[in-house]
This record gives structure tokens, sequence and C-alpha cells, in this order.
């Protein structure tokens, strides 16, 4: 008491304990490191900027401006603008053959919004869920801020297993809770850069509908393909409105505008619209008119090839590279398509221990155990293609391989 | 089962409690007829098309494509880049003698995400908060999304009463859940227009330290004066990080480029930059840089002259309008900037029944009930001033004046 005038009492902020189990993202840290030149980076999920439309995005905008610069500027729709969601709607018809009015699209601020918003409107607090295991690393962030129970069920080459699917959601149907949805990334997913097979994504929905436990499916990647032949998306063979689909333009169009979407059944279109209100209002308007405007002049059909060109000369170098240069006891996966490879290296190598050490040797990646709900496994990494230079992949996986190998002469 | 075969089964979803009391804004909902020209709105929040600098947005655009258009249009970081957070720093010392870092200040998708994100950081469901009452119709969604217990505390023209702030503070501290804090808009707020006195101000800080709860001021409207003189912000008398400072672009740029910010202390903005990695990842790219640029080359202090010469015409065009028209029995605020009066009518009126009576007749306005918890009255409605034009404003006050009095004439 006797100093309490000249103490110094800073105020005493009680935060709540639905953030608790949150942590910094092993990415966004090591993102850090991205920007110097001296660190290769395959660590971020960032589209190469040679992949960007920039004249046809200036183009675009210049005319917006010219001629609705009252309304690009203005407040928009929670919903997104009618003209871009009818434009999406065409699109997932074309390409994914999935039929949906555009009453049932909402435009999300990126598709991270719709993973933390789908995930509020189905689950309370301690709600279980499942996805599969190894899973993005923003959907593992969207469930944990909504204190979700994430159960990841394991994978393989024809990714997620789906008996393995229907024993978990058995185990949690006798515990007295039922999953309230299965969330997976069926095409190129992020981090394996794993497809599911035909077969197993039609298995995954007869899972859906016997159990009455909707399918979150997330599509960031699919029009991203290299090699092999397109495979239909789980909504596209979706007759009961048993699949909740996400997009986004990050990957095809650019990031930074942040524009995703959901298309689902109308209630839980509503509900989102009603959640995005208390969120963030509306998605940026600017944004919004510019992706419509991307779409209907085609440029969106014309831009992706090249990014298909750019990218699969990518990946076919960092394979080349791995093949070259990785020892003997690892292995990763070849994907058709998307940003990512995953690879495995001696099981008593502990990637997220080695990470920091792999940055003191110019190179960067993510180590695997993120993307798992309780980290798993600690003897794998994603390693993302699009964004180095040619040599620059090359030079990386030489710098990784050789950290790898005297690791494992020290083991 | 007989049937079975043929029965069209649909998903059936099972959506969380958390958002049970969310409801559709009357707002969102009454919005759609604004777009009519037959009919004069009062009812939304927005700026005049005519006080957005399109000129200079454009060029600021074009010269952002051209030199950076790998980078506007790339992920940036969750914080918002470092040139806009130090143009705020600047920008909040220049006008309101805030001292704060840039590290201390993290951009959000438009205010509405800062209400929702600083809610979720300190509130657990059930957690109580203190608000003015009338309060702004956005909190209100946010802290609903999030299931928190909302207090408001009555104000008159000196602003929030801050002894019955104590009172509330004393009776929830015995309930054995003190608030987490106390939201207030110091400053023409919406939707009463009101401004808090200095004195209100300052015994506010002291309930505040004395009790440890938190204020978060929110300010959107600060900048945009008509008459009388400023009132410092509760921040800038603030020494001991008591106060989280929320502003945004919306009202002084433009609301469709969505960018507004939070200053507060650093484990606050630490904690707010972890959820926003899960909420949207980052803001707008490109929203980002252009405002760092509006701020850099000067144009937000050439225009916010603009905006308020437009502004108090229109005020004072709704003012006198108010005068000549409405009945005896009824009264308003008169408030020196913002973009809200605050009329109160003939109590045994309900302004929510009436609203879209007054729709009919073509004028629209939002029913104070909606700026309430708990729709504590129903005989108010806020009127926007800053978006129809001087004839308009003239014109729906008549016709708002002629319904209230058929009205009050078969009460």
């Amino acid at each position: 008491m006797f100093f309490s005038n000249i103490i110094w009492i800073v105020m005493d902020y009680r935060y709540s304990n639905m953030l608790s189990e949150m942590k910094q993202s092993e990415i966004r840290e090591l993102l850090k490191y991205a920007s110097s030149d001296d660190v290769i980076s395959f660590g971020g999920g960032m589209p190469n900027p040679q992949a960007f439309a920039i004249d046809d995005l200036k183009e675009i905008i210049d005319y917006l401006i010219e001629n609705h610069g009252k309304d690009v500027f203005q407040y928009g729709s929670t919903a997104g603008i009618v003209t871009l969601r009818k434009e999406i709607s065409k699109m997932l018809s074309e390409t994914e053959k999935i039929k949906v009015s555009e009453n049932n699209i909402i435009v999300t601020s990126g598709s991270q919004q719709g993973l933390y918003a789908s995930a509020k409107v189905l689950c309370d607090p301690f709600d279980p869920v499942i996805t599969e295991m190894p899973t993005y690393i923003g959907a593992l962030s969207a469930y944990n801020a909504n204190k979700v129970d994430i159960h990841g069920v394991e994978m393989d080459d024809d990714g997620i297993m789906t008996e393995k699917v229907e024993d978990e959601i058995r185990s949690l149907k006798n515990s007295g809770k039922p999953p309230k949805f299965i969330y997976v990334i069926p095409t190129f997913q992020n981090p394996s850069g794993r497809t599911m097979s035909l077969e197993r994504r039609k298995h995954l929905l007869e899972i859906s509908e016997e159990n009455d436990i909707p399918i979150i499916e997330d599509n960031p990647y699919g029009e991203l393909r290299y090699s092999g032949s397109r495979i239909p998306s789980i909504k596209s063979l979706d007759k009961n409105d048993s699949v909740v689909y996400m997009g986004t333009f990050s990957k095809i169009m650019t990031p930074g505008l942040r524009i995703g979407f959901i298309a689902g059944p109308q209630e839980f279109v509503d509900r989102i619209n009603l959640l995005k209100q208390a969120l963030d209002l509306a998605t940026n308007t600017l944004s919004t008119y510019i992706a419509a405007e991307y779409l209907s002049r085609g440029i969106m059909k014309k831009q992706i090839p090249k990014s298909i060109d750019l990218y699969r000369r990518k990946r076919d170098i960092m394979l080349r590279a791995l093949a070259d240069h990785f020892p003997d006891d690892s292995e990763w996966t070849k994907p058709d398509g998307g940003m990512f490879l995953w690879a495995r290296v001696n099981s008593r190598i502990d990637t997220t221990l080695m990470a920091k050490e792999a940055i003191s040797r110019g190179v960067m990646y993510v180590s695997g155990s993120a993307f798992y709900p309780h980290m798993e496994r600690r003897d794998e990494m994603r390693l993302n293609f699009t964004f180095p230079t040619d040599e620059k992949i090359e030079e990386g996986i030489k710098r990784l391989a050789s950290l790898i190998r005297e690791k494992t002469a020290h083991l």
C-alpha cells in the first residue's frame, strides 16, 4: 500500500478460454524467413506471381472504376454481388458438373472464412468432426478456434481410408457424440498432394448418407491438374444435399483479392450469411466485382492453362531433384496437380526440430506435424513447388537432401 | 420401410446452438428496399459516393499494379503491411493524439471483424459485457454470435451514464461474473449521434481502472465533425493500457475496401492476430496497399474536409426538415458529426411495426428497437442523413412526418 501512488498499474486482460488451444501457426512463423533472399522457400502455399494475369486485372479494375466507381467502393451485400454468384454457378457447372443456383452460393473472404464459418454454424464447442490426417493447417486453425474436437483418419495413396471413417463414426456414435461433419480435400490434397479415388468418393458419400453426417468438400486446387484425368467432385455425385462445397479463387486468380465461396443447401447458406454479417459484414466489394469480370471476360479460362504449364514444369523439376538427391530411405508423393508434395524421411528424424536448422542452411519447408490434429507423426514435410524459381527448386532440394543425409549419418 | 426405395432422403443438418440467438439484422433486410428508386432511404449507414475520391483511388491503384503488381495480388501478412500500420500510427498521433506503435496495430477486414474478434478473444459464452443502450447493431450481432451476455446502460445527451455503469458493474460483480469489457462509441455514436462529454470519458476511464475492466473504444466517425470542438478520445487519456481502440476507413475513405484496425496492448493484438489467421488469414492485400498510399499521399487529409462540407449541409437539411414537419410530441438529437440522428416519437407508436408501412409510403428508417440488446424501447428510429440527396432528405422527412401524424391521430 505504501507505494500505491507510484506503482504503475497496467490493465489485466482476462482472455477467453475458448481460444486457449490456439497456437501460432508454424507456417505463419516460418513465412517471416520466406522473404529473405538467402532462404529458398518450399514453406508457403503461395501461387507464383508469374501466374497472375496482372495486365488483365489492371484493365478490369480500370473499367470497373470508370464505369462503376460508386458501386465498387460502396458497401456490398453479404452474399456477394449476384453477377459473381451467377458466374460461379456457371463455372461449377462447366468444370465440375456441379449444378447449383446462385442463391445457394455465398461469397466468402477467402476460403479460410468458409472453413471457420462452416464449423461455427454446425458445431458447438467439443463437438467432434472427422478430417483427413494429415489435413490443411488452416482447417485445423479454424476448427481449434471453434473448440471443435478433431478426429483425423488415416490416408493412403487413394485418399482418406473410408473404412476407417466408418470405424471412427461408429466409435463416436457409441460414445454418444456423432461427428458433425466430415471435412475432406479430395483432389490434390493439402498437404499430401494425394487425390481420392472415385471408389472412395462414392463410398464416402454413402457413409455420409447412411449416417446423416454432411461432407464438407474443399476444392482449392481442382483446376490445377498436370497429369492424369479428372475425377468427379463428390458434390457432383451428391443427390441429397449431403455435400457442402467450398472453392476459392486464390490459386487460380490471385490470393490477395480474398475471394472464396461456399455452395450448399439453402438453410446452410442462409446461416453462413447471417454469421458473415457478424464476422465482416461483406466481402471486399471491389474484389467481388473484379472476380465477376474476370470470369465473364473468360480470363479464368485463358489463364489457368498458363498456370498449369508453369506448375507442371516446377512439379517435374522437384520430383526429378528428389529422385536425384534424397536418400533411399525417404519417400514422397507424386501429385497429379495442386501445389504440394509430401515427403517422409527416416522415421528417426524429427522434421519439426530440423526445420530451424534447414533455414540456417537456406531452405524452408513446413514440418508434417503441423498438419496433424495432435502431431501424430514427426517425420514428414510439406514441399511447395509452385512459388520458387526452377533453379531454386533444384538447389533447395539439394540443400535439404544434404541436411537429411548428415542427420541420418548421425542417428 | 415399405417406401424406403423411393423416398427422397435429404441430409438433416444439425446446426450449432451457439448461433441460435442470431437473427436476421433488420437493416440488412430493409436494405433490399433501399435500392428501389421509389423509396427514400434513411436506413443504411452508407457514406455518400460523392465523398469517394474515385480519381485519386484510380491513380493509386494504377500506380500500385504497375509498380507492385506481384505484391498487391499475393497473400499478405495477417497484421497488414507495415507501411499501412505506420501510416495509421501517424494518423492516430496527428488526429487523436494517440501514441501507438505500428506493432500495436492490427488491420482488420472492416471494423466488423474487430468487433467480432475483440469479443472472441475476451469472452467465453455467457460472459457479460457492458454497452451503451442503444448501441451499434453490428456490435450486437458480433456479440450475439459469441453468445455474450449484453448489458446495456442508458445514455443521455452527454453519452453513457457512467454512474449507471458503476451500478451495473457492482451488480454483475455481486452475481459473481464481472463484465469482460465496456464497449462504447463515444463520438457521434451510432445510432444516437450523441457525443460523450469529457467528464464522462474521464469517469469511465477511472471506472475501468478501478474495476480492472478494459474499455473498447470504437471511433468510426470521429473525423466527421460538423460543429462544436473536438473532445479527446478515451484512448488518448489512457496511461495504463486500459483502452482498446478501434477505427475504420469505411466512413472516411470507402467502405467497399473493408479496412478497419485495432490498436491495443501487445498481448491483445497478438491474440487478435492469431484468431484472424483462423477467421480469414489476412485482409485483402490490394486494399491494404491502397489505404497506405491513400494516407501517405495525403488524400485522406484532402478528402475529409470535402466529406464534412457535404455531410454538414445534409445534417442541417434534415434538422430543418424535422423542425418543420415532425409533430410537437417528437424529439431528436442534434449531432455535431457522424452519420445519424435519433428520433423519438409518441411513445404509443411502435416504430418497428410502422417500418413496413413507411416503406409503402416510400421512406425507410431503422427502428430503434434493433439497437437495443433486448428491444427495450420501440418508439425510436435511426435516421441516416449522409446518403440521400438533399431533395430526398426534405421529401423523406415530409413523408415520414405525415405517416407519424396519421398514426398519432388514430391512437
